[in-house]
């Protein structure tokens, strides 16, 4: 193991937290952190400060350049923006190297499952918090019922306290977060696949640790349409304090998220673009601190009996690392995951979506064990 | 009176109205109708189709020009944007014609009451709605009251019906909307003068024709700061279905009415400009009804009781016409107003703000009834 090297593509600060850990966690193996632009590779490196991790400069929208770069790594860890995400899987592919992954991609990563499979490689899609570990555990879940019903994922990223206006800061990309709010979300209603509004399906739910929230249909079940089979129904939604759906759905129905250029003078300008600069002006608030809270409930029978899974999630700010719930719950299954790859832990071939890996009971609790040691506690329910 | 004629500066929405409700109401004068756009004047002026009626070209931003045209007038009535509104009452002084304002503008049109004096014209600033009808209501009860006390006017131009998503559609121009959410309001409070936020001293007010609609100040008192003396409280507040005031302080919170240039990529735009905008594109429903309701209350003492007059005016959208409420409350006063000045039966020279006006016994019964004639009923109700 001891001349293995990851590439560790993006620099943001997911991408950053995950490299870090991994390099501390296996620092035999070397790391390199790349980014299109060197300064920012650069700086990240030398701030994560640890031996086994150097940068490097590379341009993944570039695909000779990449396929080029692939070679002289062992396996890669993808924080790419999500429209470079599925180019990098099938670069995997073709250079023959493991991918876990955690860019939000549009495409369905399964497309590349027979590729990836006669290539010998292992990818493993959407390695963070939801799609992630609520994957992993629905997949424990199931590894364990004889036959699923439902499958209800609430998750969210919030302030410690209602901010406002919105309720909520944001700790990522506000692009990414509009894209959330606006993208329909694909749901299983009555054994059927729907496509549902983003903001719809309001619900009050109350999460003992901070109290009543809201929570409306997102897009987060992804590979868990194709992976879940015969489910009665299945959705994610997403958290927020109360109000916040409306406040949101007041933007939207005003054209701010629009995405077509509106005329103003001789400027041509996608709503969207302004929006995404005064949510990244008024809502990036590191002086406050984040929680992560998630709820995975799986239904289903086992021994004709009916049997309920009900996972639960908190998550604080690591004040002592300045690192933000919301980056540990991704950067850190990312990081976990890419250690089983590469030790060869999880030896499946394909595109492996991590349901698939939470179904082994091993690298279940393998993963669970080493989340825990970051701090990350989940704590499972059984309910007759 | 057979020679006389008549300059109606500015061709929107109210300029038209008014032209034509003068045109009809004085058939010996002649009205021009004056645009910077030639094709805009010529095309308003067809449509009056009244005989009275032609156009001509003018900028009135350029004041040699301006000054020019002005000789060849008895009387101006100015509908200009509020920023060209000042210049042309200095214009109208300079060139000793009367003029009757509508224009919106920023600055004190009692700073040119010495000058106006001087030059023996009659300058009737704020002759719309409101400021207009509602300063010539509190000019009446002043006239009749020993001393005032409070002075509460709460004024809006509404859809028929709460239309989403604000509770409101435009009849007049976002960029106007949008200064009148943000310019800062002035009152009187305990007998001084403060200065409030736009939007602040949110209260439910019932109007029996609508139901329940809320409340909040706007700056909208202007002349009646200087003129009513030794009140207690003054104050004008909008008025809108409820909801509006919280959605539109929320864009205010999140910065889309800032006037601050925001840099996008190469691009530089005040995210006020795109609102407006957008504004214009979701709100702006001409199929859509509105209604202006407006409650004017003065409270004071009469030998020595305490008395409350109290005006309400519920105005709708003229079906035969085509004409929204808004125009009709806010042309229709103008041209009132002109038709008295021009008929000399204002006497007063300086400049004379519409309160001044509604003072006078005979000419508050005047516009009443020219008012009533129009469609446009005042109730008043004395309670003792």
């Amino acid at each position: 193991l001891s001349y293995m090297k990851i590439l560790a593509l993006g620099c943001g600060n997911i991408g950053s937290v995950a490299a870090k850990d991994f390099a501390k966690s296996m620092s035999s193996v070397k790391v390199v952190i790349a980014d299109k632009e060197s300064a920012k590779a650069r700086e990240v490196a030398e701030r994560i400060d640890v031996d086994n991790v150097s940068w490097m400069r590379l341009d993944a929208s570039n695909t000779t350049e990449l396929l080029n770069a692939l070679k002289n790594f062992d396996l890669v860890i993808g924080f790419l923006p999500g429209k470079l995400g599925y180019g990098l899987a099938k670069a995997c592919i073709a250079a023959e190297r493991d991918l876990v992954d955690v860019s939000f991609m549009s495409e369905n990563p399964l497309a590349l499952n027979e590729e990836a499979v006669r290539a010998g490689v292992t990818i493993v899609p959407d390695c963070g918090l939801a799609p992630g570990i609520s994957n992993i555990l629905v997949g424990h879940a199931l590894s364990r019922l004889d036959s699923v019903q439902d499958v209800h994922i609430t998750v969210g990223g919030l302030p410690e306290k209602a901010t406002p206006p919105l309720g909520y800061t944001i700790t990522w990309s506000p692009e990414s977060l509009i894209d959330e709010y606006s993208r329909r979300a694909m749901i299983i209603r009555n054994h059927e696949e729907v496509e549902v509004e983003a903001l719809s399906g309001l619900e009050t739910v109350i999460f003992p640790e901070v109290g009543e929230l809201e929570a409306f249909y997102t897009d987060g079940l992804r590979t868990l349409l194709s992976t879940v089979e015969n489910a009665r129904s299945m959705w994610e939604k997403t958290l927020r304090y109360k109000g916040h759906a409306e406040k949101i759905r007041l933007l939207k129905e005003l054209g701010f998220f629009d995405e077509k250029p509106v005329e103003i003078d001789a400027l041509s300008l996608p709503p969207r673009r302004l929006t995404a600069k005064l949510l990244e002006l008024k809502l990036r608030k590191p002086e406050i601190k984040d929680i992560v809270l998630m709820k995975v409930e799986v239904c289903g029978f086992e021994e004709n009996k009916r049997i309920r899974y009900v996972y639960r999630l908190l998550d604080r700010y690591d004040e002592e690392r300045g690192i933000t719930a919301m980056a540990r719950t991704t950067a850190y299954p990312a990081s976990i995951m890419a250690q089983l790859t590469l030790k060869k832990l999880i030896k499946q071939k394909g595109v492996v979506p991590p349901e698939k890996i939470g179904m082994k009971k091993e690298l279940f609790d393998t993963i669970l064990a080493a989340l825990e040691r970051r701090g990350i506690r989940i704590r499972e329910e059984i309910v007759d």
